[in-house]
């Protein structure tokens, strides 16, 4: 059975008043649809966590640079809705791009400092973009708790930062990437993928396990751990590296030495797919000698 | 009576969901402190509309430039005080800055464009500070309607829009401009003026009567009110004018004629203090010939 689709704000609002006022809490994964097994472990822990489950599907076009792949993102959206009537989803928000950007919005929310290293560097305006929409759709929507994948390690840094700040009444929860067996990570960007990039796509992870067996081991410069990840990936057949990092997980910057909790992070193109990847290693403590 | 004071988002919070269950509506009158009679009338108008009123008493020092008068701004808290319990505020929200700012704070809003003229061209990160603010005193005390006055009628225009860009479930309600007998719109920053600056302070009102005097006398040239009231201002001892703008009330831009709903504003500085003042006018229709 496919879930209730609300189109606009006050159906959405509507609807989540209905269900708070059966006393259910709510929980709302925001999307750009062409769903998967990772966003559906987000509905899954959606149901298991709050009463009423909103599922917003929505390819933003703020968070899309002017030569990226907004036109050809994947919109499956019958698709879409199975997986989430098959989920139990109660309600799925699906605006018009005009309903979420009316002729004169000017609005947007700047997570400075984090939102310009690695993804943002590379993508100007992503974050703004992306910071600007998840706010937009905690005040449509007005959840308990919103879930987000660690796939997008950056994004997720940045929507916490802004909750933070703003003092957003919304609960942030992450939820573990998904991957396939061979360890891509499960992103709508998989399906650009040929058969030989996709093969080779799976040097990102590798990459990023190969940076914390480093770590494991005993290595603490993050250079050398930058260097390794490059490597890897570099030899990989068809992969152009866009960045291989290793930052402090909550600051996002480059450290001298590798201590607490980090992010190692990696974005690679293959023709004109680009894949992003990250883990968080927890460094052990050395003592010193 | 002294009304209840709150100084964390916690202890708003509670006080605000209590009243909530109570099923009182709240309103939200935002305040740099120093109370005036504006303000009460603010206060008065949240007291009729809704059920359970808050005020916040915050000098915001985002909102100030690096050279402004944010350490001498006036902090007369004992007098606000008596003023919320006079006029019977049920909450004041009275946070440190290391509450509202605390280390490795970084997220802002930007209203682009609104931001950027008449007083943003003058105080630049000005209205950054205002809608970052507006937009987390939101957030933390949830009103069902926040009052402004018109005496900021740049701010009011951006807050609406931020409101409307954002989907932030707040009604905006905006409260006519409070004047001395003699004109001069009620500021906290009046009390900077000494005797003769303050003779001089009227003028803000007169320029802006001058040029909807000339509107209602059929002027349709935007420039020619300026240059009027501008001149009125410059009769004025001791007035040093920021600007005197003739703008379309939506956009804020410089219409090329005059029509629709048009905002006179002003911006006089006296020595080291500087005034703002405008009014609303709506250009009636001329019959071509």
């Amino acid at each position: 059975m496919n879930p209730t689709v609300a189109a606009t704000v006050e159906e959405t609002r509507q609807a989540v008043a209905a269900a708070r006022r059966r006393g259910l809490s709510v929980g709302l994964v925001p999307t750009m649809g062409a769903l998967h097994e990772g966003h559906a472990s987000l509905i899954r822990a959606a149901r298991r966590q709050t009463g009423f489950v909103v599922v917003s599907i929505f390819v933003n076009p703020t968070q899309f640079g002017p030569h990226e792949d907004l036109t050809r993102y994947p919109r499956p959206l019958q698709q879409d809705l199975e997986v989430c009537g098959r989920e139990g989803v109660d309600l799925v928000f699906h605006p018009e791009p005009a309903t979420v950007y009316p002729p004169g919005f000017c609005t947007y929310v700047e997570v400075t400092g984090l939102q310009d290293v690695m993804e943002g560097a590379f993508r100007a305006g992503h974050f703004r973009g992306v910071a600007t929409v998840v706010l937009k759709l905690f005040n449509i929507v007005q959840p308990d708790v919103a879930f987000f994948g660690q796939k997008d390690g950056q994004q997720v840094r940045i929507v916490r930062q802004m909750v933070a700040d703003l003092d957003v009444p919304v609960e942030v929860r992450v939820c573990p990437t998904v991957r396939a067996a061979d360890g891509l990570a499960l992103s709508s960007r998989n399906a650009y993928l040929d058969p030989e990039q996709r093969r080779g796509a799976t040097a990102l992870h590798a990459a990023l396990e190969l940076g914390r067996s480093l770590i494991e081991g005993g290595e603490r410069d993050p250079e050398r751990v930058r260097g390794a990840m490059a490597a890897r990936i570099g030899a990989a057949p068809g992969a152009v590296l866009d960045y291989a990092e290793v930052v402090a997980a909550d600051s996002l910057r480059r450290p001298d030495r590798l201590r607490g909790r980090v992010m190692l992070a990696v974005a690679v193109r293959f023709g004109s797919t680009r894949l992003i990847d990250n883990v968080l290693v927890d460094v052990p403590d050395t003592h010193s000698v």
